[in-house]
C-alpha cells in the first residue's frame, strides 16, 4: 500500500517528439516547454509527488482544441486538461507525459440570461471571476470549493463546498457542457431547458469524469439570486458529537441552512492562530443563513432551539459584510493554516462522505483512529452533506509517521464504504483514490471502464486518473 | 414522415423460442404467454400502436431477474423492462418481439432511513403506494407525473410532473440504483451518502436510459418532509401570455412555488366538464405552496402582487385537504377528459420544454400553428419549468388531420429546438421522438450510442428505444 497510486508511466517518448512539432509549427508561442512552467502545471495543492508534462499549451478556442486533439489523437499522446492546478488528487499529473492543456486563456463570460438564471461561459473562468462579474445583477453562483479554481476543474471532478447543503453541487449547478471528444468531434450535452428526458444525461457522465473523457470548452451554468438576507455566525460546543448531532437534527428539520461547517477542537485553534481569530478552543460551527428578514429569523430562531439542546453557546453574530468575509476566508484558509500549524509538514487530504445519521460515529470512530496511532489531524467538514475532512499532518521522512497515517486513512475508507457512503464526497478520485473506487464501486468499475473503453479507445485523455484500463 | 418511428421488428423467432422454454421450465406459472395478458403489456397511454412481446415474466428478486437476463442473452432476445405501462411514447412495445419483464411482484419498501431523509425500495412500488406508506412518518416522495407510474419507470424515463419546479425531477430525487447490466452482472450505482465525486455518475447514466442499458431492481430514493402548510389554489387570466409571464417573474423573483400549472381556455373547459368543475373559462394556473405558515404566507402575498401586475383574478383557495386532492386529480385527469371532450379521438402527446424566457413566445407561436392548421389542441403544462403539452386531439382515421398534427408537432419540436430547449422535458424518447432526439442532439447521438454498444453490445435492451444502432 502507498499513499498515492501512481501508474508506471509507459511513455510513448516518439509520439511525444511528434506531436510537439506538429503543436510548436501550429502555435508558436501558445506552446511551450520549458521546466518552469512544466512543473508548475503540476503543482497542486496535495502531497502526491508531480509528474511533468512535455510541454503546455493554452488553447484560444474549441476549434484550438479540436486541432490539439486531433494532433494528440493522431500520435496517441496524452491530454491533461489543466485550470487552476488545484487538484487535491493529482488529477493533473502526467504519468505517462504527454500535453498539458492549459484553459486559462478560454475565460470569458459569453452570455448571462438573467431571465433564465443562467450563464454561459469559457471553463477557464474562476468562481470569484464570475461572481464578481455577476455582483451588479443581483445573481450569484454558489459552489465554493475553497479555492478559486476554474469553473471548468469544478466541474471536472463534481466539485461542492460549503455551499452546497443549500444549493448543491457542480452535478445539479451545471445546466449543459460544449465537450471535445478523444475523438476530435464537438459535442453540445444538453439545452438550456430546467429538465428533459431526451436520451442518456451526457451532461452527468461529463461532470465528475476528470478530463478522462474529453476537454470541456464550453458551459451554461445555473445561477441563483443574491438573497435579501444573508445572516452568518459561530456556534461552539462542548463536543464534536454534539456539533455533529446539531447538523443532523438541523438537517431533518428541513432546515435550509447556507452553510454548516464544523471544525475540531484542533481546527479551531489553527484558525485562531492562522487568521487572527480569537475563537474558544472548542469545536465550533460556522454557519449562514440565506432568505428573506422574517424567512432567515425564522431559520435562527429554530437552529437555535435545537443547537442548545446540545449544549451549543450563543450565536456570535458577524454585522458587516467585511466580518462575514473574514469568517469564510479563515475557514478557506484552514489548508495553509495546517501547514503553518506543523512546519515543514505535508497534510493528506481526505474527503469521507456518509449518510447524516452515520456522521457523528464516523467522526468518533476516525478520532479515536487518530488518538490510538498518535497522529497531528485536524478536522473540519461540511457535515451538512455529512462530508468531513481529516488531515494528517505529515513528516514526509518519517516512515513510521506515514505508515501511521496510511493505516487511518485506510481506515476511514473502508469506514466510510461500510456506512453506504463514499471515499470521496467532492475531492475526485485522481491518482489518489483508484484503489478505494474500486473498493466501493465493485462490479460498477467494470461499467465505467467500458464507457471509457468505447469513448477514448487509445486512452490519450488523462490517462492513469479515476480508472485504470488494464 | 410518420407520428411514430417504429424500426421494423428483424425477429430472432428461433432464439425466443428456445428462451422462452428455458425460461418456462424454470418459472412455470410466473412466465405467461397468452395473448391478453401479452396485449396488455403494450397497451399504453399512446397514439403508437402496439407491438407485442411473446411472453411475459414476473420476477420476485434481482437474482430472478438475473436469471431471466441470463438466458435472453445467450439467445439474444430481447428484453423489455415493464412497470405500470402508462409510457407516452412506446417505451414499452416489442418491435423484435422478446420478453417483457414486468417488474410489479417487486413491490416491496426495504427501508425507511427517516433520518436520512431517504428510502430503499423495489422498483415495482408506484407513487401512490410510497406515499401511503410514509405519510405517518411525516415524509413524502414529490415526484408526481400524473399516471400512478412504477418508480422503476419513472427513473428509467426521468420522469417529473407537477412538483418538479420546486423538488427537482428523478434526476435530483434516485440516490442510488441496483442494476442487472445486460451481461447479467449485478452492479449498484453508487452509496447513500448526499453527494459523492467518486467516478463516473452511473446513477443519472442509468437514470433517463428507458431500459436500455439494463434492469432496475433495487433503488434508493431521497424523501422530503410535509411541509407545515400546503396551500393550494387557482388564478385566472386574461391571456395565456399574461399567465405565462406571471410564472416566468415568479420563477425569475425566486419564488419558491411548490405547483404552477397552466392550462389553456379549452383544457380548462374540458377539466370543467370531466371533472365537475366551475372555473371560468379563461386561462388558469393552479397552484401550490409549501412552507411555514409564515414562509407560505409571504409567499402568497409576492405571487398576489406579480399575478396582478398581469391582470389576474384573485386566487380562490382551497381550504381542505378534500377539495386540494380534487384539484389535483381534476389535473391528472386531463388525459381522460381531453378523450371525452372529441370522442373516438386520439390524444397525441407532445412535450415540449424550451428556457423560461422562451416560454409564451413558444406558447403564443404554437398556438398560431394550431388556429393555422384548424386542430384542436389544448394546452397544459409545468410551466415553471417551461415544459408544457399541447395535444393534438385527432382522429386517427382522417388522414388529412393526422398530416396536420404532423406538421404542427414538426414546427413545435423543431421551434423548441431552435430555443435551446428540449422535444421532451419528461416523456422521454421510446419510439415517438426518436428522430428529434438527433436533431436535438447532434454527434452527442453518437456519443450515446457508443455508450449503448459498449454496455449491450448485442442490443438485448429494450431494443429500438431512445438510439438505433445501425
Amino acid at each position: 500500500m502507498a499513499l498515492a497510486d501512481l501508474e508506471p508511466s509507459e511513455r510513448n517518448s516518439e509520439g511525444i517528439a511528434t506531436a510537439i512539432g506538429v503543436l510548436k509549427q501550429r502555435f508558436g508561442d501558445q506552446l511551450q516547454t520549458n521546466q518552469s512552467l512544466l512543473e508548475q502545471h503540476t503543482h497542486t495543492m496535495t502531497y502526491i509527488p508531480p509528474q511533468l508534462p512535455d510541454a503546455v499549451v493554452f488553447p484560444n478556442s474549441t476549434e484550438e482544441v479540436q486541432e490539439i486533439v486531433g494532433v494528440c489523437a493522431q500520435h496517441r499522446v496524452p491530454i491533461i486538461p489543466f485550470g487552476t492546478g488545484t487538484s487535491l488528487e493529482g488529477a493533473v499529473n502526467a504519468p505517462a507525459g504527454g500535453i498539458s492543456v492549459d484553459m486559462m486563456m478560454m475565460n470569458k463570460i459569453l452570455a448571462v440570461n438573467a431571465e433564465d438564471l443562467d450563464v454561459i461561459l469559457q471553463p477557464g473562468v474562476t468562481r470569484s471571476e464570475l461572481n464578481v462579474h455577476l455582483r451588479d445583477q443581483g445573481l450569484f453562483f454558489p459552489i465554493d470549493p475553497g479555492a478559486d479554481a476554474s469553473l471548468g476543474g469544478m466541474a471536472s471532478t463534481r466539485a461542492s463546498g460549503t455551499n452546497a447543503v443549500r444549493y448543491g453541487t457542480m452535478r445539479e449547478n451545471v445546466i449543459n457542457l460544449t465537450v471535445v471528444m478523444p475523438d476530435g468531434s464537438v459535442v453540445k450535452t444538453g439545452g438550456r431547458a430546467r429538465k428533459s428526458a431526451a436520451g442518456y444525461d451526457l451532461t452527468r457522465l461529463i461532470v465528475g469524469s476528470e478530463g478522462t473523457l474529453g476537454i470541456i470548452t464550453e458551459m451554461t451554468l445555473r445561477l441563483h439570486g443574491i438573497p435579501e438576507n444573508i445572516s452568518a455566525g459561530v456556534c461552539q460546543f462542548p463536543s464534536v458529537e454534539d456539533a455533529c448531532n446539531t447538523t443532523i437534527v438541523a438537517m431533518q428539520t428541513g432546515l435550509p441552512v447556507a452553510r454548516i461547517e464544523l471544525l475540531d477542537r484542533l481546527m479551531t485553534e489553527i484558525i485562531n492562530d492562522y487568521s487572527g481569530l480569537s475563537y474558544q478552543l472548542k469545536p465550533t460551527l460556522m454557519l449562514e443563513f440565506h432568505g428573506t428578514d422574517a424567512g432567515v429569523a425564522e431559520q435562527l430562531q429554530l437552529f437555535n432551539d435545537i443547537a442548545s439542546e446540545f449544549g451549543g453557546s450563543d450565536i456570535q453574530w458577524v454585522h458587516t459584510v467585511e466580518e462575514r468575509n473574514k469568517l469564510w476566508k479563515a475557514r478557506h484558509d484552514a489548508y495553509y493554516g495546517m501547514l503553518a500549524h506543523r512546519p515543514g509538514c505535508e497534510g493528506i487530504a481526505t474527503d469521507a462522505c456518509v449518510p447524516l445519521s452515520r456522521l457523528a460515529e464516523c467522526i468518533s470512530q476516525t478520532i479515536e483512529d487518530v488518538e490510538e496511532l498518535e497522529l497531528i489531524a485536524p478536522i473540519i467538514g461540511h457535515v451538512g452533506d455529512g462530508n468531513f475532512h481529516v488531515s494528517p499532518l505529515i513528516m514526509m521522512e518519517d516512515a513510521d509517521e506515514v505508515a501511521r497515517a496510511e493505516e487511518m486513512i485506510e481506515r476511514l475508507n473502508l469506514r466510510t464504504i461500510a456506512m453506504d457512503g463514499t471515499c470521496t464526497g467532492e475531492h475526485g478520485i485522481g491518482q489518489g483514490k483508484v484503489r478505494f473506487l474500486r473498493l466501493e464501486q465493485g462490479l460498477g468499475i467494470d461499467v465505467m471502464a467500458a464507457i471509457k473503453r468505447s469513448i477514448d479507445p487509445d486512452n490519450i485523455m488523462n490517462p492513469g486518473k479515476v480508472i485504470r484500463l488494464d
